[in-house]
């Protein structure tokens, strides 16, 4: 009978997958199959001391054994292809199983070598998206290491001067930059790095995915998204809080009103089997509502032009996403929940947490104040 | 005439020619393509403002446009294929050109539709490996950074107390992670971040990726590998000093020394034309003739295991590699040179350098001393 495993290749940086499968981390791409139920992985020699104490692997092969065989049979200088050719030899397998974002060079290149290849269609591990408790922890705790940004943030933002158009502080402008170090500062003190911080003032803030850069202005929503990864357990953070320093206006209070409702609304609909869309129509419902325009624009769009929200776990971005997909959701999942509004020249507002689905209400996997007037 | 294009979908953390071809970050996997030197993005609403501003694309297409396209065609909810064959008829394209780590599912998802698929085999852009002025300036910027991190972890070293088999600082065990945290911190002030830093000591140091925990131990070589992603421009440093707090044993002088004397004799070597193999032979020869043994063992492997050096830019290892790769080294290539012995029960030694290759002596882009006896 035919005999098929799964087949990775890749690094566990660009593959989280693989990590979630291997459970440690290779910077560079390596071989890893599963056999029924066992986890093989081939490791060079500058990785084989570490995959023996940190990886979850059943069986570790040196990839220097897999290059020595190929070379007995002749290929002076094995490619990847050739190590696994070997190795399928070796274990009488005859065909692969790979992930989406299988190399397209080596699918091609097996196929050649009449490998039996099938692209699994969607999740390799659909059970990647049901969190254990220890992973709700790690996640869990890269918002509090998200909390303590927050917290760095706004003693800086509450300690700045105001002087006409600037805020000041120590005797020196305030910038999106200083804080953002003082964020990625204190987030290094509580155990992980928030590399693309944001932090975010006036205009700036209404570009979802602009870092900010130069001063912050007084008596503007400034939007502070902090996503720390972990370095013990590689889980992700990702909290969003809009601040205003100085004095807010009618319309400002209004905008992040909406937003806080938004969310709210949002957040008390995210329920096993209920549809992700739905979660994300809410938030559309209440904008509507409050009368909150969303549009293209030539330069982009106004209003709230992105999903209500998404998986969060070892990857930053991972299933499901609370947007257009109309699919159910599934106890112990863990989503962000973070509706937002921008309007230039008004500015931005975003306010976002963690939770992880229930048969009831969602439990919060992060914490922190919601006072945004400082 | 059949017409093809070069297409990417990917994110650019994930495949870094695509950052190199678009100029900018985007953190979800997305449609990039170059037909003629036309480069085309196509960006949803999130990502739009910022493509415009931020990218060097020279049309960015709102993917909103193409969902449209396709959902007048009759396609409800269109997938990345289903864009891809919209946009392709609109430009008249028949096949692609796709990089070799483009996705399996999309691969057969495209050839499904009849396109033409070539996967390129090798570099996508092999001008990459070619810095400019520019580039080589951002890598140099690294280093000045990782530079800021040693010059933390040495004053550290040198403040601690030695109290029998501890090292004291502040009252309290200094250990591998308050040291990391320290250069972190430096390196952050100083405009990256470097995320996986190596604080290794004793035996810990003898597996060249390991981290390093717990309490670093006085007369013990640690080796500190310090490689930080720069905030502003996405390029890398990446260097390595081994320090020692007390007092060397002419055991432990001899190994530093000869390491030492390996990444001289390397570095010598290096310079255009020069086979990227001879380069790492040259490290091989010098530990060699001090007898220094490279050995597998049952638990990884002693003596000098890894490669001589890579290539460094956009990513922290891409091409060349400095190790069994029989390829000539061209001008402008930046690589590390970075030769290291590891001997459990006597400890790990890497010293690591970063230099771009010209036709006479290659041009130093790192600079730190290297006192070791702290």
């Amino acid at each position: 009978m035919p005999k098929s495993a799964l087949l990775f290749f890749d690094d566990t940086s660009r593959n989280l997958d693989l990590r979630y499968f291997c459970g440690f981390e290779v910077h560079d791409a390596f071989i890893a199959l599963q056999v029924g139920r066992k986890r093989i992985g081939v490791l060079n020699a500058l990785e084989f001391g570490r995959a023996l104490k940190e990886s979850t692997f059943d069986q570790i092969i040196p990839l220097e054994e897999l290059t020595a065989a190929a070379q007995a049979a002749g290929i002076a200088s094995p490619a990847p292809v050739d190590h696994i050719a070997v190795l399928a030899k070796k274990l009488k397998i005859t065909g692969f199983e790979v992930p989406e974002t299988f190399p397209s060079h080596l699918l091609v290149k097996l196929v050649e070598r009449d490998f039996d290849i099938q692209v699994i269609d969607g999740a390799v591990f659909p059970g990647r998206e049901i969190k254990t408790d220890a992973e709700a922890k790690a996640i869990r705790e890269g918002n509090r290491c998200a909390s303590a940004g927050f917290t760095a943030a706004e003693t800086m933002l509450r300690a700045a001067e105001i002087k006409g158009r600037r805020l000041v502080l120590d005797g020196k402008t305030l910038t999106s930059e200083r804080v953002r170090t003082a964020i990625q500062t204190a987030c290094i003190a509580a155990g992980g790095f928030p590399a693309d911080t944001i932090v975010a003032g006036g205009d700036q803030g209404c570009d979802p995915h602009c870092r900010g850069s130069g001063p912050l202005r007084p008596h503007d929503l400034i939007i502070i998204d902090i996503f720390p990864r972990m370095f013990k357990t590689g889980y992700w953070g990702d909290m969003t809080r809009t601040y205003l320093r100085g004095t807010a206006n009618d319309v400002q209070r209004d905008l992040v009103d909406a937003v806080a409702k938004a969310q709210k609304a949002a957040l008390a609909k995210v329920k096993a089997g209920v549809f992700a869309d739905a979660v994300h129509a809410e938030s559309n419902r209440v904008f509507d509502e409050l009368g909150y325009e969303t549009k293209r624009t030539p330069t982009g769009a106004v209003g709230f032009f992105h999903g209500t929200g998404h998986g969060l776990g070892l990857e930053i971005h991972e299933a499901p996403r609370l947007g257009s997909v109309h699919r159910k959701l599934r106890k112990g999942t863990v989503v962000t929940v973070e509706p937002g509004l921008y309007y230039p020249g008004l500015g931005g507002c975003r306010i976002e947490d963690v939770v992880q689905v229930t048969a009831a209400k969602p439990k919060a996997l992060s914490k922190h104040s919601y006072v945004w007037e400082l």
